[in-house]
């Protein structure tokens, strides 16, 4: 599978990214999930500090602990900022985000220390927060790249005026804004998300790439009438709608099979017809083009 | 009460504004409201020249006249290029603005006549007029600015890209966007209007802090459920909710009784709880943060 | 008529350009439109590789095949990266978007066989291409514009954001963004398509400049009140109204009668009154400006 740089700058990512959200599961599944991608050629590795409540970081990390090894063969990802009513977090008691240099900091050693890893290769804010102080970010980012516990910064569902204002306040680039990206959702490679990505010489990278359970039944058949043609399921055709697009999207797959990975995987193999394309998203939106 | 520049060369304002809008009141009751402000360490006075029918300028500027040490106590905004139909300008027949260099002029020097000063500290435009000649307004600043008549300048009720777009016509800082912002209000801080002024380094000023008569009674207990806790009236709590924002936001209240004054200006000694913050917000929105 | 660059460094087109959009027509009659457009000083025209099914510019080129000296008094633009099913294009089996080099060098050295001309004055991405790459894109220009058979660079239809992100891949300017604009579709003017436009100092070109048939019949009387005042037809008022704006708009006309482009022309003879202008679209928008 291709690696690329979401900046010149890097990292340098696997063109489809495994996300490890639904990973509180067994930990030997999550091995099995690990080694399959890997095999497959996707060696980067989607987390969140709050994902499974708290413990996928920590049972991805019981595999690396077994294989000491496998942390050189994968790029791994985690976010921060989000808090919310938890038994292992009992000091929230309603949903906020804290974007404070300490919270930042100290999530992003907590994440290491649950992941038994001394760094991340990249650490994204999960979700714009009205009181992010941008200036703090950026003293929390510089103290964890200088310390070398992580190698790259990014922000996740940010807005275009956002994404500006926070990479105003740093002398480094932010390499990537996480999106919600699919065929059925499209609006933003037409709302300015992604172009001010492009303009910034960064990729996005797309969570729920599959869209979800949106993709409904009596549109399947119309918008995946092509697979046969290029040998691929509705999964895989979607994923190579998203990397035919020329902001080099990095889609971020969630499953918890093996074979789903595999599957996935051959996405990158497809090369989407630009008629075919365009077709697809006329099927989605119900018209052509203007 | 603290003390703030709206951006690194100035203007410094006290942090919480007295607006004049509705100071169209007897001499007497203004010098009151004047003396009680700047008692309580509000120095700065928000006006324009439309307020009050075109009247409140000057009876501020009586005020002053009565007591010529007052001046150096205080900052003075104000506004220009709305015009309509009045007894007083009888040369409008539709409401419309002008931003031409000849009225931007003569309003600043029309507002100084009526205030009975020699200098304004701040001069906004009003409105964004669909016929602002961006090379107009920049000569009319200059103009004002190279003879001491306006120290800064800046806007008010403008877009992102209308701010962006009189900025890059202009040598010098627009220091500010005076915009509609409450906690019923709170498009602004998500919508880029706050942003764009933090990627510029500029404060914010709030109109209607309060959010006017859309507070409504059913949502108050909810919203202000904390207000006992803070030892706080619903007001100030809503102004304290502002004044957390990272943006430095300087809220104009506007009130004609001087005990909102006083009550007013107790806000800056609350520092609002992070996850109240966030709880005032979902109470507001009737949903939690993604 | 008033001659005016749509950026400092060129083109210079007349104030009113003729559309051939609808110029499917006669030979002969296309002929005495050109002549009654130079007659006015109308010195501009703008095509599309697609206008009458892709056969506009053959037939506008017979005319200056006719009378070689009449491209020396004339500024053509044209566009491309449009494709649909047609006859004549039997490879486009759905209607999409094409803005790769291969496709825009081709078209442009088309338009220019169609059109028996060695130059365009203007070339157009004719609308937001989702699969759009800039770096593609920057190529195809560069290599037209180094031979010398493109002069100079635009697009249409594009959002501020797509603007701004094809920008930053040129080393030369964008000089127009050509968008519907009129007075019942002004919302252009408002929501930073054209201020983006201003910003970067370059001129919006606007089609459907009368609005097509929107300007539904009981408007018309109070938003055209002031016509005889101005001894102009509603259409000379709805074009004055556009060439009022600060931002240079260059209406693109779209008729085939002589005796409308006569009429247009006309139109930069009109200088509206500020408080005319607010009125109309006060009558447009059913209410006054905040």
């Amino acid at each position: 599978m291709e690696r690329k740089a979401l900046h010149k700058d890097g990292p340098i990512f696997s063109r489809i990214v495994v996300g490890a959200w639904r990973w509180n599961i067994a930990v030997e599944t999550v091995a099995q999930l690990i080694h399959k991608a890997l095999d497959m050629g996707m060696t980067t590795f989607d987390h969140a500090d709050i994902y499974g409540d708290h413990s996928n970081e920590e049972i991805f990390g019981r595999v690396l602990k077994q294989d000491p090894g496998l942390r050189q063969k994968m790029e791994i990802v985690s976010k921060c900022g989000i808090k919310f009513p938890s038994a292992k977090r009992p000091e929230s008691w309603v949903k906020h985000y804290d974007t404070s240099k300490k919270h930042i900091v100290w999530s992003a050693e907590n994440s290491l220390k649950m992941l038994g890893t001394d760094r991340l290769d990249l650490l994204l804010i999960h979700r714009p927060d009205p009181l992010l102080d941008p200036e703090a970010v950026a003293e929390a980012f510089s103290l964890l790249r200088q310390s070398g516990k992580v190698l790259h910064f990014g922000v996740s569902n940010f807005t275009p005026s956002q994404f500006e204002m926070l990479q105003s306040y740093l002398s480094f680039p932010l390499v990537t804004n996480q999106l919600e990206i699919s065929i059925t959702h499209h609006s933003p490679l037409f709302d300015g998300h992604v172009d001010v990505l492009m303009k910034h010489r960064v990729a996005p990278m797309a969570w729920s790439p599959l869209g979800g359970g949106s993709l409904m039944d009596q549109h399947l058949e119309q918008i995946f009438s092509k697979a046969p043609a290029y040998q691929a399921t509705p999964a895989q055709l979607s994923l190579a709608w998203l990397l035919r697009h020329p902001a080099s999207i990095f889609p971020v797959i969630g499953t918890t099979k093996p074979e789903r990975v595999a599957e996935s995987a051959k996405a990158t193999d497809i090369h989407l017809d630009v008629q075919d394309w365009f077709e697809m998203l006329k099927a989605v939106q119900g018209r052509e083009m203007p």
